[in-house]
C-alpha cells in the first residue's frame, strides 16, 4: 500500500482535518499522480455534511484534480510518468452496459464509482482530491495540456464538464438564445462556454452586483430577476435556459423565459423538489431536462477544447488548512468563482 | 347573420340548456357546416364550470365536430358544397407569428382563437360545435375522409391530434417503448397511434379492470401502477411516457420509469403543479415535456392518417338532451372512451 494524506472529515458535520491513510498499490492499469490543485465542488459541502444520505466517514472530498503522473502500472498505455493529468467525478464503472459502452459512464447502470465517498469494486471506500496523491485506473484518467493555469484547470473536471456535456447535447451554438441562472462556479463555466460555441448569453441574476463580472465572463446581457421590467422583455425568448442553481427556487418563473420549444437544462439539484405546472410545458411545446456531469470521452473533449480556446475557471487558490472558512464563504455564496486547493500547502 | 341552435351553459356551474344564437354570414373565404357529430371533451366541463378562469357565458362549447359543407364563400378553393368537413380546438390566429407561418397556429403569439369560449378579430364571441351549425374560414376547415364512422371521427379533432403531434415531434416508432398513463379519451387514442407507429405500448394504470381494453386498443403490455412488483419491472425501461393524465398526480413516480434520455410527454394539465425532483431529471439525462394539441396542417395528417389506418375514437354517441349527464359520468371516468352528440338529436 502506499501511504498517503490529506484531509477528512471523520465524521458529519464537523470540521475538516489533516487524515494519514493508504492508496492502493499501481495496478497493471492504474496511474498514481500527484495532486496539484484539488478544486472544491458545492457537493463536497453536501457529502460531508451527508446532506444527501449514505455519506461514508472518514470522507477526504475532492473531485476536481489536476497533478503530475509519478508512476504508470506495467499495461498502461496512454499515460507516462511526467505527464499531467486530471481525474473528475469518478474513477470507475462497470465497463460493460450500455451506457458504459456508449462512453456515458456517469450513468452506468450499476452506478459509476465515485472517486470519493464512493466504494470500489473491492469494497474499500475511495478517497477523493484533498490529498497528496491518488491512484486511479488509466481509462478513468484524463489528459491536461500544459498550455492553461493548471489551478484553472481543476475545476474543469467537474464545473467545466458539467456545463459543457448540455451545452454539446442539446447542440447549442451560434442563432442560439441561452441563459444562465446562478452566477457560481457551474454558472461562470456555462457562461464562459456558451459564448465560446457562439451562442447569445445572458445571465439572469438576483443581484445586480453581478452584471460587470457577467460581462467579463463573456455574456451579452444580464437580466437582474427582481426587475419586472427586464423580466417581461426576455418572457418567451431563449432557445434554452442552463439552470445551475442548487437552492429552493421556482422552475415556473424561468419556464416562461423559453420560447416555443425551449428547453430548461438542470445541472443543479435543490434540496426539495420545486413544482412545475404543466402549461407552462404544454402552451409552447416547451422541455425541462437534467445532465449528469458527462462521460470521460466527452471530458477529454472538453479539455482538449478548453485547451484549445484558452478556457479555464476562474479560481481562489486556498491554502488546504483554509478549506473549512472556504466552505463557510461558499455557502455565503462569497466566492468567484471557484476555490482550488494548492495541495503543495499539505 | 344565420340562425342557430344549440346547448349553451348561461353562466358558470350550471346545467347546459338549448340556446339561439347567431353565426356570421359566410365570408369570402368561409365555409358553412351543417353539423352531424360534436366530440365531448374533458376541457369542455374545464370552462364550462369556468375551472380555468376567463370564461365567456353564455357559452357553446365543443371543438370536435364532424359536418357536411352546405355553402362556400366566393373566394373558397379548398372545399365544396357537400364534402365532409371537420373543425377542431381553433377557427383562427394571427396567421402571421412565426408559429403561424410554420404551422403551428397553435402555439401563436397572438393566441389561436378557440372554437368557443373566445372572441373573434371583431371581438365577438365564438361559439363551438354543440349545435347545428358552424361558419369558419376555409383554412381552419380541415377536410375528413368518409371511409370511417363520422362519430368515431370527430373526437379525432382533439383527443386524436393531441395525441398524433407528440408522437411525430418527438419521433415515436419501432424500436421504442412507450407508455401511456391514463386510459381516457386522450389515453386510448394514444395507445391506437402510438401502436399504429409500431411502437412497443405498455398502460399504466391504476385499475385491473382496464386490461383487457388496453389490449384490444392495441397495447402490448399492461402495468397496474398500485402493484410494486409490476412498477420495479418497467423503472428505467421507457423511451417515451404519454402522460394524458389531468387529475392530480405525481411526476416522479412516472419519471423514474424513463430510460437515460427518455421523455415523459404531458398532454394533461393537473389542477395543481406537480413536484418535480431534480435529481430524476439528471441521473439518467431525462426529459420533461408538454405538446399542445396541433395545427392545421399536422391535423389534416392526422386525419388522413387515420383514415389510412382504419383509426378512429371509441365512442358513445348520445343525444344532446343527454350533454349534462354525460359530464358527470365523465367526471367519474364511466365512458369508453369519448361521448359524442349525434347532432340529429337537436
Amino acid at each position: 500500500m502506499i501511504a498517503a494524506k490529506g484531509y477528512a472529515a471523520s465524521q458529519a458535520k464537523i470540521p475538516l482535518e489533516p487524515f494519514k491513510f493508504e492508496r492502493r498499490e499501481v495496478g497493471p492499469h492504474d496511474v498514481q499522480i500527484d495532486i496539484l490543485y484539488c478544486g472544491v465542488c458545492h457537493s463536497d459541502i453536501h457529502q460531508v455534511r451527508d446532506e444527501w444520505g449514505g455519506s461514508i466517514f472518514p470522507m477526504v472530498p475532492g473531485h476536481e484534480i489536476v497533478g503530475k503522473i509519478t508512476k504508470v502500472g506495467r499495461q498502461v498505455t496512454k499515460f507516462k510518468v511526467g505527464e499531467t493529468a486530471g481525474i473528475g467525478c469518478f474513477v470507475d464503472s462497470c465497463r460493460v452496459c450500455p451506457s458504459c459502452k456508449a462512453g456515458l459512464e456517469q450513468y452506468c447502470d450499476v452506478g459509476m464509482i465515485g472517486t470519493y465517498n464512493g466504494r470500489d469494486k473491492e469494497g474499500h471506500p475511495t478517497y477523493g482530491g484533498y490529498s497528496n496523491q491518488i491512484v486511479v485506473d488509466e481509462n478513468y484518467t484524463l489528459h491536461v495540456s500544459d498550455k492553461l493555469p493548471l489551478s484553472g484547470v481543476a475545476p474543469l473536471l467537474c464545473a467545466g464538464i458539467t456545463t459543457y456535456s448540455p451545452l454539446r447535447e442539446w447542440k447549442v451554438g451560434k442563432g442560439h438564445k441561452i441563459a444562465v441562472v446562478g452566477l457560481g462556479g457551474l454558472g461562470h463555466m456555462g457562461v464562459k462556454l456558451a459564448a465560446s460555441m457562439g451562442a447569445e448569453v445572458t445571465v439572469l441574476s438576483t443581484s445586480e452586483s453581478k452584471r460587470k463580472d457577467a460581462e467579463q465572463l463573456g455574456a451579452h446581457h444580464f437580466v437582474v430577476t427582481s426587475n419586472p421590467e427586464q423580466v417581461n422583455e426576455v418572457m418567451g425568448t431563449f432557445d434554452f435556459i442552463l439552470n445551475t442553481i442548487s437552492a429552493q427556487h421556482e422552475y415556473n418563473f424561468y419556464l416562461q423565459m423559453l420560447k416555443l420549444d425551449g428547453t430548461m437544462i438542470l445541472v443543479g439539484v435543490p434540496p426539495e423538489a420545486p413544482q412545475v405546472a404543466a402549461f407552462n410545458l404544454i402552451m409552447k411545446r416547451r422541455r425541462l431536462a437534467g445532465s449528469l456531469i458527462g462521460g470521460i470521452k466527452e471530458t477529454q473533449e472538453m479539455l482538449d477544447y478548453c485547451a484549445e480556446h484558452g478556457i479555464t475557471s476562474d479560481v481562489e487558490v486556498i491554502n488546504i488548512d483554509y478549506i473549512n472558512e472556504a466552505y463557510e464563504r461558499m455557502l455565503k455564496g462569497d466566492v468567484r468563482y471557484r476555490f482550488v486547493i494548492d495541495m503543495a500547502s499539505l
